[in-house]
């Protein structure tokens, strides 16, 4: 035990408290008369009552601690708000110690301030009810409960002097994302990371009913925390002084630990596990609000949820209720007569950027320094014609990726997440250089295993988005390789961290942050060990919906494309990047200088598939996005040149979907003039798509030539099968694209007629062989089959 | 204790267990020579080898000794199995026990049966390589990892006799959603509710690493699954017969204990949660296959996940040791010369509908009875006139939802689930017959508590959604209300229901079970209390992107139209059914007999509102999907007829999303020529969608007056603000929609300037006074505004 606080200090510091609590009561209620130096009428009081008092007098008592240890000891400490809905309090403390004026100079540190502080609270055109990017200080908004401590662990990670204080409400606590994130301890270095220090908060209550921990017996609850490899400190209680003492002690206790654990993994020795310390907070929701309201029990119950007192502007008796709770703060005895913060308190606050509300990781952008990127030709494969090499996309991008990591070495900001499929994916390479991060105990025969290794896998796609999240949200850099269909767990993530983006781009002070990067593989279309559970192609859909400039989504036909796109996302920022790229062994197409030259364009004519010349009219467009839709289209329009040899045709792939978009929409849009250049404005077009038609429709909707558009995509058919199956499962292969092209084509007559029988024949024939020896027709496995004619086409 | 097995029985259950491996080894590896009746050859190994070896055989295992334990104590088992890539192994124990053959007669239980289970695994036009449908006995598929125990606890509740055993992989352990259904013990009752064993299989390993659990010290192991509120039973080693010995004796003590609990739970006293038995089974990954391949550790590591001899086809050495570890077994010693299972050994599977592969809850359909409704017109809202009554629509919602509860109170098959919204989403009628399921301490002022409360609320979606699919798949009824912007937490469970009940639907023996029913209220338009994190109306887009035959959207515009789908919704099968509706105070539109009317047709004029009679022509037609878009349409209608009287509107509500399909691709699509009935085949449509506009556009883009269409939606601005202007905000309002119709009606000259003069003069002036006062302003506020006109058109 170290010693604790001073009586004196204490009630210094309780005081604070107060002043935080008042002020969160105040954005709550008032319009005006913010220091009651008047009696509380009708027309000081919102005419809308809104926001979330139960959770922030728990909030504000950690704060203050939290300060208090922070001065006495120069610590760094970055508070996570979990109960982000508890947005007053946290408001009120970045207030208090200056930051809010600091950041914004309206608000500032008097009475006026204070009014338009109370005013702006949940107000139209003022601050949401919510922690949000609006806060100093802040990297996570706490809307959608759930991930508190998997962005705490994001933060702490490669920070090694950094704190992270992340208050984890007993309801989040319910969530799954939540309920995983305790075991992030199995990944943390305690030499060269930062500490989390969980603070469970036992408040009690939800919306309307009791909490799952709150309610387990503290022996069970005790065991719980233990096993997940904690040493909890409780405090508990409900009288101010008492809790005081209790939870300094607690945060000297929890530091002292810290600062312990520190010094020993830093001494050079092998590194192990620790049982790091976390603090459970069992304090009243609505603590210190009216015990009673209307004859119903509020304080220390979920009716002190949001607003205790629903009528205060039109009641006289609520009103009343209100300003004699306002009262028992006392605000006389903390705020000066001009609103200012009485001296003796302002002094407890932690100076310049040691003020959580100050400190840089909690605008990271601050601290982001550009990625050092190799050049992506040192990578390249070469392809000497079109179709002739055989590559994996993603294998070779893990080498690129291996060049990222030998690069920013020095730095540690560049770390690479995946639930268990790195070297599945084919990022493999990294390992020759780094291993997968793991403080647990290791075998003899473990591979890639360490306490330094800088790929993190842990079978939780909520657990890699949300490290990643707090990773870069607090400056750094990141690669997330996720299966395609699975990375729809978090779905709900994506959108969060959308929505935080797109506030944070609209804040002068946020500065950029580096751009979430998305590899989706073993896609929909490779399903060999898997089957019909592992095929949806749909996130793309969903990131469709978001801001447009805040989206970006890239289908790379090949390796050399991938290895641009790849490159090319790590150096952007305040996005989310969607790469989607398979990991199997396909044809490449083009080499590093047209890959370069394809991927800036975005989209562009493949001209050694097709057979007409930039600027010359073709009969049919075959379109395509994604790899294997790219190989069944040049299959196709292989079959339809050799078919019917007088047809002119043109390929047109997309690397980068936005592309087809409108530029008017999305800043990636092409051109009308180019768009109509390379789709006509009158002929058909057969697209082979990735994922789900729809998309496609959606973004050429407003292009001339769109009715002409027939989209193949994927139509949730499938089972474990071969790649070429699947396609003919879905329609997306080469004959059923070459049929669907001449049945838009009545001018080929019987010509046309025959090639579509001998096609609807080579249907049948797969079917019933494969079905017969569980492998593909000789034909479509001979990879050369479609590029024999697609090589040479690219010698004329 | 109770008396273990004999040796002589354990020795018999090693023999049928190394059956079920040799059966598990020959689906993934042969094509024929199934009993290795004489040397294994090139063209007995499949040409693609797929499929997962490494946790197949503790999953036989488990099987093994459940078989025991129920034909011992006569037991009902449902056997849930968590790392479903183990199909192989379910596959091999319902065809040792004869439900496989029963269920496909094709696949006999001889010699010819044997070569074609083998061959149909992972084989095209054959088996998924995964528990999936297909899979008697099963409800649960286990491709995307997370959900066997939230499962498991949905198919116990109401089942009192059923004991659901689940194994948990170490892998899936890892998940969030996993890691919160270990609290489901929280919501069992001991008396009316079966019991769930879960067998937390520990073979240490992920596709390429150790997990988690595998690798933690086993106190704090231990700790972890006490705190979590069970009491482990660990069985661990390598050996067979020790580990028979002890798994029997864990089998007894588990199946004991839950005797022991029943029993004390039964005799009528007061109900508490008791520590619930679990297994933790820890044997090596891979368990029996061989140790070493190509010099490189297999069995017990990682390596063994898949395909531990991965060229036994091509390569005679690798195929030595497949016929080596498949001999192992000793085939002629399990099997007859022509294939059956030796007859002691089939002894040792439970008869009839005991056997875990013939159970009924594992094929709900068979259980199933239709819910028993009541007629919603008795719980009908009075509405006068159209716009003349105020209605909260999910509160009515709610009186009918209790009259169900009410009805079906002796069967005890219908639940409902939230995540501790269920009042906040007003459904708390239900509360007036029933509580919250609650077992653990409950305090004298808590309300609606209790250990049969028939409502399940846990602050995690996840819970919801997987407790309801367990719940349903076992043949039983429930309904799921949730925040709009927050059941995209779920997308991705979703997305495996859909494909559930895809296949299901494709496979006779399966039988139809109730749809999975959401309500998404709390909606991105009604965001006082919350914000821009609390708005995401894109899970219809989702949801829209599935087989249509499977889902269904409605977007009813008032209380009286909600009753109706409500009661709808609650009698259909094998459906995901999405109802959007607000639960705020709003406008009443249509009687009862109306709304049975307008939902029967899904979609159709509001004649109140327009001016124009059934067949006559429109000069503009406004539609709209939503209730509050719908409100916006009718008011934006009475702005134009009201400014503009000549003008001639129609106004057309979308109650059924998929009306607007063409019936080609969805069932409930409107056929083409009511389509341009309704909205003319040239006129401009605007509409107000609820949603993301591209939906709309997507659903109508095959209708003729497609072009003219003009959608407007959410389009991700909002913040904390009043409802009426988060949709000024995204250009749903009134205003808005006015000025848009009058941008397509140019023959409307100056008359239509001057008109869309005052709209953007309102609109300035709405911006203004809501920033200033913190409300709409009066006009808006007083709801009988637009709607005296409108009820004035009703009288015509």
């Amino acid at each position: 035990m170290t010693e604790t606080a001073s009586e004196h200090a204490l009630s210094l510091l309780d005081r604070y408290w107060r002043a935080a609590n008042y002020l969160s009561v105040g954005q709550i209620y008032l319009l005006d008369n913010p220091l009651l130096k008047r009696p509380l009428e009708e027309v000081d009081v919102k005419p809308r009552l809104l926001g979330h008092w139960g959770t922030t007098p728990g909030l504000n008592f950690v704060y203050a601690h939290l300060n208090r240890v922070i001065r006495e000891r120069d610590a760094q400490v970055l508070y996570v708000c979990g109960p982000g809905h508890g947005g007053p309090g946290m408001v009120a403390n970045t207030w208090l110690e200056g930051t809010y004026s600091e950041t914004y100079p309206e608000i500032a540190q008097d009475a006026e301030g204070m009014r338009k502080l109370f005013r702006q609270f949940s107000f139209p055109g003022g601050v949401p009810s919510h922690v949000a990017p609006e806060t100093p200080g802040s990297i996570h908004e706490g809307g959608e409960l759930g991930y508190a401590l998997v962005h705490a662990f994001g933060a702490a990670f490669d920070n090694p002097e950094l704190v992270v204080a992340c208050v984890v409400g007993d309801g989040e606590a319910e969530t799954g994302p939540l309920a995983a994130s305790w075991h992030s301890n199995k990944f943390l270095n305690p030499a060269r990371d930062g500490a989390v220090l969980p603070i469970l908060h036992l408040n009690g209550y939800k919306i309307a009913g009791p909490t799952i921990l709150s309610r387990m017996e503290r022996p069970e609850l005790e065991q719980l925390l233990r096993g997940y490899g904690y040493d909890p400190i409780f405090v508990e209680g409900a009288e101010p002084m008492p809790m005081h003492r209790e939870m300094a002690s607690a945060m000297d206790r929890a530091f002292d630990t810290i600062a312990a654990i520190r010094q020993e993994a830093r001494g050079g020795g092998p590194l192990s596990r620790p049982a790091w310390p976390m603090i459970v907070l069992r304090s009243p929701k609505g603590w210190t609000g009216p015990a009673e309201v209307d004859g119903k029990k509020v304080e220390d119950f979920w009716r002190s949820h949001q607003v205790p007192v629903s009528n205060a502007r039109g009641d006289a008796d609520h009103r009343a209720i209100l300003e004699e709770w306002m009262r028992s703060y006392d605000p006389a005895d903390l705020f000066e007569e001009d609103g200012r913060l009485k001296a003796e308190l302002a002094a407890l606050a932690p100076q310049g950027e040691r003020r959580m509300g100050a400190i840089p990781q909690g605008n990271g952008g601050l601290l982001r320094q550009e990625l050092k990127r190799p050049d992506p030709a040192e990578f390249a494969v070469e392809v000497p014609h079109p179709g002739e090499a055989i590559g994996e996309a993603t294998r070779v991008l893990g080498r690129y990726l291996k060049g990222v990591m030998a690069l920013n070495e020095a730095e540690r900001n560049f770390l690479v997440f995946g639930p268990d499929e790195t070297a599945s994916n084919r990022l493999d390479a990294l390992f020759e250089l780094t291993d997968r991060r793991w403080l647990d105990r290791t075998e003899s025969y473990d591979v890639s295993l360490g306490p330094d290794g800088r790929v993190f896998e842990a079978l939780s796609e909520h657990l890699c988005q949300g490290w990643l999240e707090g990773y870069l949200l607090t400056g750094r850099h990141g690669f997330f390789s996720c299966y395609e269909a699975f990375i729809h767990i978090v779905d709900s993530m994506f959108n969060q961290h959308a929505k935080w983006l797109k506030v944070s781009r609209e804040l002068e002070w946020r500065k950029p942050v580096s751009s979430l990067n998305y590899l989706l593989t073993s896609h929909v279309w490779q399903q060999d060990h898997n089957g019909f559970s592992h095929q949806d192609p749909g996130f793309v859909d969903h990131v469709a919906n978001k801001k447009a400039d805040v989206v970006r989504v890239y289908f790379p036909p090949d390796a050399n494309t991938l290895l641009c796109v790849g490159h090319h996302v790590l150096g952007t920022w305040d996005r989310i990047n969607v790469i989607v790229a398979g990991k199997a062994p396909a044809p490449q197409w083009l080499t590093m200088e047209e890959a370069k030259a394809h991927c800036e364009a975005g989209i562009g004519a493949f001209h050694f598939a097709g057979n007409v010349a930039e600027g010359e009219e073709p009969d049919l467009v075959v379109a395509c996005a994604g790899d294997v839709p790219t190989l069944e289209a040049v299959a196709a329009v292989d079959i339809l040149r050799r078919g019917l040899p007088g047809l002119k045709v043109r390929l047109v792939n997309v690397v980068d979907l936005m592309a087809l978009d409108t530029p008017a929409h999305h800043p990636h849009g092409l051109a009308d003039e180019a768009f109509d250049a390379l789709f006509t404005t009158d002929k058909p077009v057969i697209f082979a798509y990735h994922g789900y038609a729809p998309l496609i429709h959606r973004l050429t909707y407003k292009r001339t030539n769109h009715h002409n558009i027939h989209v193949h995509g994927y139509r949730e058919e499938g089972t474990t099968t071969t790649p070429f199956d699947m396609v003919v499962l879905n329609e997306v292969d080469r004959f059923h694209l070459a049929i669907a092209a001449i049945d838009r084509l009545p001018q080929l007559g019987a010509e046309g007629a025959r090639l579509r029988e001998g096609l609807t024949a080579k249907l049948a024939e797969h079917s019933a062989y494969i079905r017969e020896h569980g492998r593909d027709m000789p034909e479509i496995r001979d990879w050369s089959w479609p590029y024999e004619t697609a090589a040479r086409a690219g010698q004329d």
